[in-house]
């Protein structure tokens, strides 16, 4: 069998797999990451080394093989293991890093013949289909739970078993229906364009659960679009355009009796690879653009260019929620909205919550790592 | 007296107030800011008019002043009216813009001798002193609140009088203090460098509250030090070092039996102006730096002195918390450590618990309301 092979160059390690793999590890890098139980506490895996205490000049001074675990000695007198497999999981290359990008499928309206879906009782009952259905969710950026018995709360009950529910100034969670008065026109009958929720948070809401409680009324079917593919349009039609929005900050702004919540980012946000990371859009909410004034008329259109991608029909995915459904999404990836409906001959009841992002994922993460240990 | 004029030039409106200041609006975001009840919902302020419908070509035709409220007619025949301090108040000029940056002062050790305070028993029976502590709070990222009661628990009681206590996997509240086999450094007596808790969560903690319920044991001395001003000496000494930061995310991650936490984001957060918004910074939960080859060895040199920035003793504030003592921390500004104690010679117990930033802006927003009012 070939073995890994490992050389001292540059002051970095480089190191080449059987297959033709080959990567370059700088000393700083691979000191720091030393994995002995006087850098990292053997218990919680959490850096005991302090990065200050490595010398400037840190090098290799020797390598040695072992069963493709490579041995380092450092100018410092330390000596580190690190494992064949995990120097190439972490490989600085852009092949390695591309590797390492969690899977994500753009989606159109084509989605409803396979929708990324669970059933309640299920998911319950194997931690399988919860991890499934996890993934799923995690790819696309929503999915359907069906058989989610329809009384009240539920939702929060849904949201606390793969996350943490967050209590905001709507309370734990909220009813989405028409009543008279309201201070939100999601409480309404009214049609409600495709929109991430309260992007006036900070943190804005990572995940929204909207359960279906009832729904007999005419009209009041919901509309979800991935938003992450009309960016993505948006960046192959207009460069210019993309970008500006993925600069310039908007400020949201919610404001009633009890509350006045602001926030300001990006209506297309970016990582620093230039990835699509989250998207921050609701024309309800927006307040007045606050930018140097040159940029405001080219933002606009940028702006409106945006808005008309995320309103085509071929990138809607349109259905009507049963009693007994529940909606999960990623709320800025899955853009949602509603038709009007008419509250004078029949209910539309939902309620939804708010989860955040980190406790799914550490769920669905805890789900992999016990199956791969099974 | 000398009034408001304003005249339309190149599409736009141009405003001149009798102190000289000016300002120009431009078509666009002057018709979509229009504040009349069939574009603004009249209750909550939500915008009804959808952007989109504003024909490209939009332009005033006509304007009016009236007791220096600025009446446009438009090209779609649509009519609006402005108050005069509204549209000076959201010009977009350098000056305005900078008017309307929230109030900021840098501090180092020498804050010691005027520690934003307040009076536990004083902000529950004073709105003023409530809104005094949340400006002064807000203004320098942190706060002590005296005489809080030393029993358990409590923490989460002052959490959610300012805004709401987020629940994660360590629950609403967490004790801090030495116990057998931690899963967290934080869990035992060692020192602690200056860092920003949980950034391996999305989204990270906003706000942490540290209530002091014993401290006898010798040592343990918090440690704070103000990460923007650290930020600003990086600026100003190494200006490649900075956008280093400020460019590239850090993978931080936290993993136990029952989580796996992990999240990416730049250890220097800028704002869309180049104004430093957040600082990340945890040597103990940072994953292995994944970026491209060439960028490690200089990320590493910025890396290593923005942390030694971190511990220059002019910027530290030291205090020790006594039982009653409750500080609150903007967790992505005021970088929070200890000294190491001696758990056999005596107690040192602190109960934290996580809120997020939007429910105290809230109130601090609220509460200013109330004041202007009354």
């Amino acid at each position: 069998m070939a073995t890994v092979r490992a050389m001292i160059q540059n002051g970095r390690v480089a190191v080449a797999w059987p297959d033709g793999r080959r990567a370059e590890f700088p000393a700083i890098w691979l000191r720091d990451n030393c994995a002995c139980a006087t850098c990292r506490h053997p218990g919680n895996g959490q850096r005991l080394l302090d990065t200050l205490d490595i010398p400037d000049d840190i090098a290799p001074v020797d390598l040695e093989l072992a069963d493709s675990d490579l041995h380092v000695i450092w100018s410092d007198m330390h000596e580190s293991r690190y494992a064949g497999t995990w120097l190439r999981d972490h490989a600085l290359t852009p092949e390695a890093r591309n590797e390492r990008r969690s899977r994500r499928t753009l989606w159109g309206a084509e989605i409803a013949n396979d929708l990324p879906r669970g059933d309640w009782a299920e998911i319950r009952r194997s931690p399988e289909a919860e991890r499934d259905y996890l993934a799923r969710y995690g790819e696309f950026g929503f999915g359907l739970i069906d058989n989610v018995p329809a009384k009240n709360g539920m939702v929060v009950e849904v949201g606390n078993r793969f996350g943490h529910v967050r209590v905001t100034n709507y309370g734990a969670y909220f009813d989405v229906r028409s009543v008279p008065d309201p201070t939100n026109l999601a409480y309404t009958a009214v049609a409600l364009g495709v929109h991430t929720d309260n992007p006036y948070r900070d943190p804005e809401p990572g995940v929204q659960l909207l359960h279906c409680l009832e729904s007999d009324a005419p009209g009041g079917e919901s509309i979800l679009v991935d938003g992450f593919r009309a960016a993505e349009d948006l960046r192959h039609g207009d460069r210019a355009a993309f970008e500006l929005l993925a600069h310039r900050h908007l400020s949201f702004r919610f404001s009633d009796r009890d509350a006045d919540l602001s926030a300001r980012t990006p209506v297309i946000q970016l990582d620093d690879d230039g990835v699509v990371a989250a998207i921050h859009f609701n024309n309800r909410s927006a307040a007045p653009l606050d930018a140097p004034l040159e940029e405001v008329e080219p933002w606009y259109r940028a702006y409106r260019r945006f808005a008309r991608l995320l309103r085509r029909p071929e990138n809607e995915l349109r259905l009507r929620l049963a009693p007994g459904q529940l909606l999960m999404l990623q709320n800025d990836r899955a853009l949602h909205g509603r038709e009007a409906f008419d509250p004078n001959l029949g209910r539309r009841h939902l309620q939804g919550c708010y989860v955040d992002k980190d406790g799914i994922a550490s769920r669905l993460a805890v789900l992999s790592r016990d199956e791969a240990a099974a």
